[in-house]
């Protein structure tokens, strides 16, 4: 437990506006997002610069006091919370919160941790530039926790993941020096690759307090549609004709189910299916590109009219302004809130290879529904990397609270079909404090033995984000 | 010294055709490329499967013999050869050569070590896909070594390094346990990265055996043209120009010296300057796109005529026909060629940011005129990417050998400028043998100590690749 005399050395290096003590004032930073975990923790910490929080760390790694690195707070995994009995400080990184630097000839934005999401996209458009990582929960997520968990979202398909952005971090170890990798460089092969070790280590390995991320040019036109597809299999081969004739413009490409579809109409107001009927499934493509006069909107309804022709979709409705792209988005935005209102529901954040969705959807529906029978099967997702939110909804009629009971069945019996089409039971979420358990059966032999040697090797004392990640 | 029962228990494992012991066959397995080191071996062992080379790795962790992987042994750092007192064994991936997989839909390729660039790129050419990794020596490079050396070339400004391409690794460990992390995913967020440790560290923490790669679209429309122009910071501006305006179809951006490009008209059989007059600086600019119909020469022309007119460049030629196109990137690549034949070279393979290059280049030129007054600088390299080779060449009428022995001063007068702008000694070509002694002035501190935290993790006995990366 964190004493006195630690707290005082502790605020004397933040300062009172540096350091929440109050139980009251703590509670909010102790318990999850999902509200899976209650902790509790003697103070939140929140330096205001590196330095300040480099020597924070320093005097917890003296004193063997573990630490809680939080940014947003927004895991889906419970990766920011500290353990119940009240051993562990969480080091906030909100005050880090200045945009260091923006190069439009280098594209590259420098910034530090405590930065949101939106606030980060937000400058960069102001630059004329594209930060391309969007997540649902973007204007309250920081950066460090952005980066620390790898995070994905809607756009990977073509920009890749929060990993693929990173040029260069800045790191607070866990016996409190820093490591200044802010390099901005497109090639540097000078020794191990350690900006990858922290991005996606979900704080374990240390706390990353700033970043040099790569931009790219903003688009000038954007184009949408919703089309209804016949099966997952005509979605996948609608998405390999999109990737075919011009990849580097789908922005997103996007899977629901009919039955997901449903509860959103039912439940969100205003929402609204822009098309003739329901379909089995539903696409949503975004193409975006900075060319000047790409003609995308031309080329989405050439490729539709082919795929209406040869029933690879149904039926497909073209955005013709921003309230109408605004509105197909929404309908897939907008399906966990309709899932929640529509009764409970059990998540699973899995990942397949992009070939192997259609496969992966029909087993492990075909599961679920043996298993429960009545269930309701809502995948959703990043169909165009291979990233299904395979979600399923109580029967009708059933019990909330027993229905909940059989989470644990209910995703093992989703991961019994990822595993066998080689995928991940941990797509963009992470592992967090949710899931360790899982570890030894996924990632177990020479896999996660490197993983704890890695551990033992740069936390040496165990004081970094513990019960994270790593059984 | 590896002794004799050692060599018969490898023997068994991968059998005659798997070990040459004889001196004569091991000579050229034991000097690099270059012919800057002359190691020996007491043998070149070439596995016939993951499984032997893993055995061997057993046996030779147990024995505490040192192994060096050897892939096309192409390094230009010395990072494949044996020590000179030939206590370490080479264990070459040569025999590792079969393409395990290869995916249309989900855009990878599972492929073995030994199997060469070349091959691996014609393989996914004859599927219709691109695998968007090309460096001079493809030939004979092997993946297995292209990726322990996170290998760059003319395309990383569209498609990044060789760790940009890797989604699944499989590697045998210094205790010669296997790491099968072949996973095929876009998104798995299941702890450390360790893909990205193993990509880059030029063999000293494992022995690359097979890996997953992306893919992209096979470009269906290509458009090259040469530009004089008037800087630097003209080049810069060109390729700023570019980049907003398609930056996702330009797959090269190549910057050359005039000196440079007189000494290929002169010595090159053949190579011919398609513009009126010579002019300071060219730029190679090659725009592809797998769109049809994609206008990629129109455009060009376009961007060239807004730059001719407000004088960014001084004249410009577009390729006509695969002829041309292949006459004008002869002009690149005989560069180092044209070098040799010159006289006495000293390289130089550095970065720096990309908005950097122009001031990098002017004051590194300053720098080295001042030095050795005459000298001449053939700066060429990967403009987009901020990857200069500022190779030197010997003063006219100088001595050869004086010039070479100034290769230190020389290096240590770019290196300075290249520090100040934050860039990295080794952009594309590693540490190796060569280099390992900059580590501490440049990756000192927190970042090497963590290095060598790492190295000592994954192998404690230094069996890897003694010698190279870490000092």
């Amino acid at each position: 437990m964190p004493d006195a005399s630690l707290l005082n050395a502790i605020r004397s290096i933040v300062g009172d506006k540096g350091m929440l003590t109050d139980p009251g004032d703590t509670a909010p930073y102790s318990e999850d997002w999902r509200r899976l975990y209650h902790g509790r923790t003697a103070a939140v910490i929140r330096p205001g610069s590196t330095e300040e929080l480099a020597a924070v760390v320093k005097l917890c790694a003296e004193t063997g006091t573990p630490v809680v690195p939080q940014g947003g707070n927004t895991s889906m995994v419970g990766g920011a919370v500290p353990a119940e009995d009240g051993s562990e400080l969480i080091l906030s990184t909100a005050r880090l919160n200045r945009i260091r630097d923006l190069d439009t000839a280098d594209m590259t934005l420098t910034i530090e941790a405590g930065v949101t999401l939106k606030a980060a996209q937000m400058a960069a458009a102001e630059a004329g530039c594209l930060l391309p990582l969007s997540i649902s929960s973007e204007g309250t997520a920081q950066i460090g926790g952005v980066l620390a968990v790898n995070a994905g979202g809607n756009n990977t398909v073509r920009y890749g993941n929060a990993r693929d952005l990173v040029l260069g971090l800045e790191v607070v170890l866990p016996d409190g020096t820093t490591w200044n990798g802010l390099r901005r460089l497109r090639k540097d092969n000078t020794g191990y690759c350690l900006r990858q070790l922290f991005v996606g280590a979900e704080g374990t390995l240390g706390i990353i307090t700033a970043a040099v991320l790569k931009l790219a040019p903003q688009p000038q036109e954007v184009a949408v549609a919703l089309c209804g597809v016949p099966s997952v299999q005509a979605a996948l081969a609608l998405f390999t004709r999109f990737q075919a004739h011009d990849a580097a413009s789908i922005s997103a490409f996007e899977l629901m189910s009919g039955q997901g579809m449903s509860f959103v109409l039912r439940h969100i107001p205003g929402a609204v299916l822009p098309l003739e009927s329901a379909a089995p499934f539903y696409v949503l493509v975004e193409l975006a590109t900075p060319r000047p006069e790409a003609g995308l909107r031309a080329m989405l309804e050439t490729i539709l009219e082919t795929a209406l022709g040869d029933d690879t979709i149904l039926d497909a409705a073209i955005a013709e302004s921003d309230a109408q792209r605004a509105a197909i988005w929404k309908l897939r935005e907008e399906h966990s809130e309709a899932q929640k209102r529509e009764g409970a529901s059990v998540k699973n954040d899995v990942s397949v290879p992009v070939s192997k969705v259609p496969a992966f959807i029909e087993k492990a529906t075909a599961a679920c529904e043996k298993l429960l029978p009545g269930v309701r099967v809502v995948p959703f997702g990043h169909m165009g990397d291979g990233n299904i939110h395979f979600n399923l909804e109580q029967p009708e009629g059933s019990d909330a609270a027993w229905f909940l009971a059989q989470d644990h069945a209910i995703m093992d019996a989703v991961n019994e079909v990822v595993r066998e089409f080689d995928g991940s039971f941990s797509a963009e979420h992470g592992v967090g404090k949710l899931k360790p358990y899982m570890m030894p059966d996924w990632r177990g032999g020479a896999e996660l033995a490197l993983m704890q040697r890695i551990k033992a090797a740069i936390d040496p004392r165990g004081i970094m984000n513990p019960g994270k990640v790593l059984p």
